[in-house]
């Protein structure tokens, strides 16, 4: 009888524990709103933020009704299923605290597109979006890798090579799939005007930059991200069971801060080396030390309980890399991301899946998944092996991760865009979303505290 | 003595969950203050985040001296008592981490206030009333429906119909409180000058809109307040016990995110249409998602751990409309409200108790109160049985939490009008309060970072 | 066996708590930036926050590398070590919780300098000394006191005098040394140009006040960290030991909420005071009411789950006055402090750490530490006794967190001068250190949505 009564304090104690993981983490989209709400122009804040806003209220209400259910709803029977079927509108044994901490994750998926597309996106194309997003895309990918069904995931009984794929707290799940959506809504969006191509439609031998209108803002979201971060990587533990959990978030959070920082430092310093090799001149870049930051924080969300330290500044310096050279391949492709959210979470968020291949550390995964018969793939040949189930599996991930959003996002975007429903018109665009969609009439833009100068762009 | 042992470690679970969920709700603090920001204009910005620091800071000193005793000290006898005579100046046997979480619900309730009252209320008036509210007023609504001698409470032993009335987070307790103080205020102290009458005393036909300067500020303002609601709802399931409160918790995060979307979804789009009947243009008003959403969130607080998800829909989307008419009411009745706090703490608050006594389910409040004799109305319908019992209840409660700062707080700031310590003078409110109370000489006013154009308006 | 698995259920309870107090108390990191980002003047922003980002990050690297191991690695043998020689790159057996909170405090000291040397100093100082600080002088300060090894730990089996010094959470540790590091840099540093000299190098009669850009983002800054440190002080209650520590946590946020409250309000009316006696005009100053608030919270961090919370108010009462006397003492001593860091953590860290043997309640060391041998000294008196041992030991530790910094820091800092990587030029800091370090040509400053007039200044 006591040991029961043991047994339910943990337990409870344990739920807590995703409450506050969860609330922790859901205060990322504070976060995402003022980091957007930063690298925007005055003339669009206001519909940028409330695009933020709107795509967590969106997500609340599609998990509720479809979501969860895709993700984790029971499957009629089999051990794979590629779609749950029950769970929809909260009806039938759902775990609450699971529900909720899954929540936050899908929010923090679909937020991610929200930068990408400021400045040029349609209200109605958005809000429809979230909701395609959130309630089917998803919880597919999420299924795939997270539920004990999932064809990929490291919890079905019988996982793929005995191991499965592991994405411990979502660099594949969430940013991937925030990131790939992003990269496809952008290429069929298109650039802001006057990005690559001049009012007659020829390109700029230079593309204009578009300056956020407050680095503080940027940097305060920055901030803000790194925080609810600690509830992203660390309560990730929490769905590993109810034992022992405190340890292993406890390293996930040492690796969070340690690659993160890396990123930050990485970032910035190639690219004050390749600024002084063009201009001669020294700068320290801020994009890049946040933006770097973040890559790293992505990066090493998939294996940031598995690894070692050292690991962790690995992957962090590489991610920086990686953000550097993405964000320049962007503009060479002239694929127009406002915020850069498209190097952030999909190419580390892909760096991040593969690392978990190379680096996984035998002792840390048998702590997390009571096996280390497959390892980091570094490790397996420091064993004399060659085993590459691992890296194999990861690799295996990544492309499902990019080919579900690919079929699916794709056609929708399509079809968003045949129904001009997409796009603003350049008019809009040139006044800005805000006086466009979120005003009623001149009156209001004559009072006095309207800024006419943002009015006059 | 391993049961001792056992029981020890979960209390202090209990309590560390405790000093966490306050700390999060305290977080609020600086949401509203953010969000008030916001909505004022850049001339009294200073002023509106001075009262909201200051109020945090007079709510725990008034909490300290008397508001914690008269809330939740001892009684000299007899199960029911109005007020407690123990526990001043921390003396006594005291609940540390109770006290504490309590003191961050009673400096959310004074903060409510800060909003309403903002560009026309002199700072005196303002640092009395935050003493007044939260050493006095507030503390007789907390004991009255919370504490273990209140006469409307859950918590006693021989409860009001064998149920008492039910306000789990503080619909009524801390938001119809905050709402009404405001109300009361906002009708004595006035409107802002030139909001519904020109420089001659007559009615405009239209009222003037004071836009507030920064609806980044307004929006980053919502989005922290929506994070501190998850310590607000789900801690408030500590107060119930020490055992089982996980699930609790829970559930109402997941009611809290429900009903918040479907209120900042119903708001926006019942403008949207509304607006387009009148102008015929399309117009997403940020302003309506972000109060609608705290009007949701205001709505689910009562009995978000007694719900299912689909009322909290349900509440959400009533509390979305109910904005909606409430903010066009105060127009018309011309009160003067800067932030909308009358329409999303008040009315909401109201329609949140009386959604408990309709709403609220058997199998939940067996969970959290461990019986279900009564429930709410539409079960109690649905069962066959007419049982009102806790409408009833939940409708005196609306009627005592009206009545009592109605009682309270109307004598005071009538009191504070009479002594002239309440409205700022026309030319203070003129130029600001800023310039009016916050800087000593011109000087300072002519350095090179001060906006001068924010002292010409 | 049962009563193993509910040892390990309270440990991994106690990991956890572990991890998300230093969550909080990291947040801490983005108060400090937004705050510092208020302070200074537009054309110095990006740089001031950047600064911020890179200390954390610098942060976690010389945490990693070295700084964790010198503070808490284990000695070679002896009860007592100056240094810790073990847990270099997390090698070695390390507590990865313990790990985690005491990076974020590390993190918490350097990021104190950040404002005090803001507007002025080049970016290649400020990320040495970042290093320099966390990676070496943080430590040795923290394992002085906190570590089992130190010579002046409460924590070592033979603590000093029977008791030790106390730094419950780090009024010293963190404050002291943050705050002395600040003094000696800014000495060293020197004014900005103007500020007490005009420019032909003639001392001013009145040295010409810089005032920061944004009053709301000061602050919102200063609500995030009131926030942060709920995870500051309570969590502090963690490093006690695995049993009991919620109710000392709950007392410690107590303690923490009314001498933060008290310093506000005494700070802000003592100053109205001298500012009616010198003007006759009343003047709300927010400035005082913002660092009267944050002296309060330094002052209290060393003794907050020691006293009573009459004495919290005593406490925060003095850090207010202190506050006042130090800013103005500052600037007759010409020394320039963009933030006031100087007397909120500095005087304010001494006055902490004088106070805890002063008031440190018997009944309360007996809960924290076992034993109430050694209580503060006015408890002593009371007693009948003369016993200042406690006193004793705080002066001791005093002088020691003062002096280990001023012996290793000053040489840095003169190495940095030397060298000329200290102070900006001249152009520089009047073009405002953004466009220094931060822009790599004309063009992006030409874009529409720089500001020009910041340009200008």
């Amino acid at each position: 009888k006591l040991q029961a009564e043991t047994q339910k304090a943990a337990l409870d104690t344990h739920t807590w524990l995703l409450v506050l993981s969860a609330a922790l983490l859901f205060f990322m989209q504070a976060g995402f709103a003022v980091l957007c709400a930063g690298c925007v122009r005055k003339k669009n804040v206001q519909n940028t933020m409330l695009k933020n806003l709107l795509d967590a209220c969106g997500a609340a209400l599609a998990w509720y009704t479809t979501g969860y259910a895709f993700a984790f709803g029971q499957p009629g029977s089999g051990e794979t299923s590629f779609i749950g079927t029950g769970g929809f509108l909260y009806i039938g044994d759902v775990d609450a605290a699971y529900w909720f901490f899954q929540y936050a994750f899908s929010a923090t998926a679909v937020t991610i597109v929200a930068g990408t597309l400021a400045e040029r996106c349609q209200m109605t194309a958005y809000l429809l979006y979230s909701l395609f997003l959130t309630g089917f895309v998803y919880p597919m990918s999420a299924r795939a890798m997270w539920s004990s069904h999932g064809f990929l995931s490291a919890k079905q009984p019988d996982p793929l090579g005995g191991i499965g794929a592991i994405d411990f707290a979502g660099s594949g799940v969430v940013h991937i799939t925030g990131g790939m959506t992003a990269l496809i809504a952008a290429k069929i969006l298109g650039a802001r005007k006057g990005r690559f191509y001049d009012s007659k439609g020829s390109p700029l031998s230079k593309p204009k930059h578009f300056p956020g209108h407050s680095i503080a803002l940027q940097l305060m979201g920055t901030m803000m991200l790194w925080f609810g971060w600690y509830g992203f990587n660390p309560g990730s533990a929490l769905l590993l069971g109810v034992e022992n959990s405190g340890p292993i978030a406890a390293l996930a959070a040492i690796n969070t801060s340690i690659s993160g920082a890396s990123g930050a430092i990485t970032a910035m310093f190639t690219e004050l080396y390749l600024e002084e090799r063009r201009t001669g001149g020294l700068s320290f870049n801020l994009t890049m030390a946040m933006n770097g930051l973040l890559s790293g924080l992505v990066a090493v969300t998939a294996s940031c309980a598995l690894i070692e330290p050292w690991a962790a500044g690995l992957i962090g310096m590489t991610a920086g890399w990686i953000y550097v050279a993405g964000s320049s391949l962007l503009i060479r492709w002239r694929i127009d991301d406002a915020v850069d959210a498209i190097p952030v979470h999909l190419f580390s968020g892909v760096w991040g899946m593969i690392a978990t291949g190379l680096f996984t550390a035998p002792t840390r995964i048998l702590t997390a998944f009571g096996s280390s018969d497959h390892v980091g793939w570094f490790y397996s040949l420091g064993r004399g092996e060659v085993d590459a189930t691992l890296l194999g599996n990861q690799i295996l991930a990544v492309l499902f991760l990019l080919a579900w959003p690919l079929g699916t996002i794709t056609p929708f975007f399509l079809w968003l865009n045949y129904m001009k429903w997409l796009r603003s018109d350049t008019l809009e665009e040139l006044v800005g979303l805000d006086m466009a969609y979120h005003v009623n009439a001149p009156t209001v833009l004559r009072d006095d505290d309207v800024d006419e100068k943002a009015l006059a762009e």
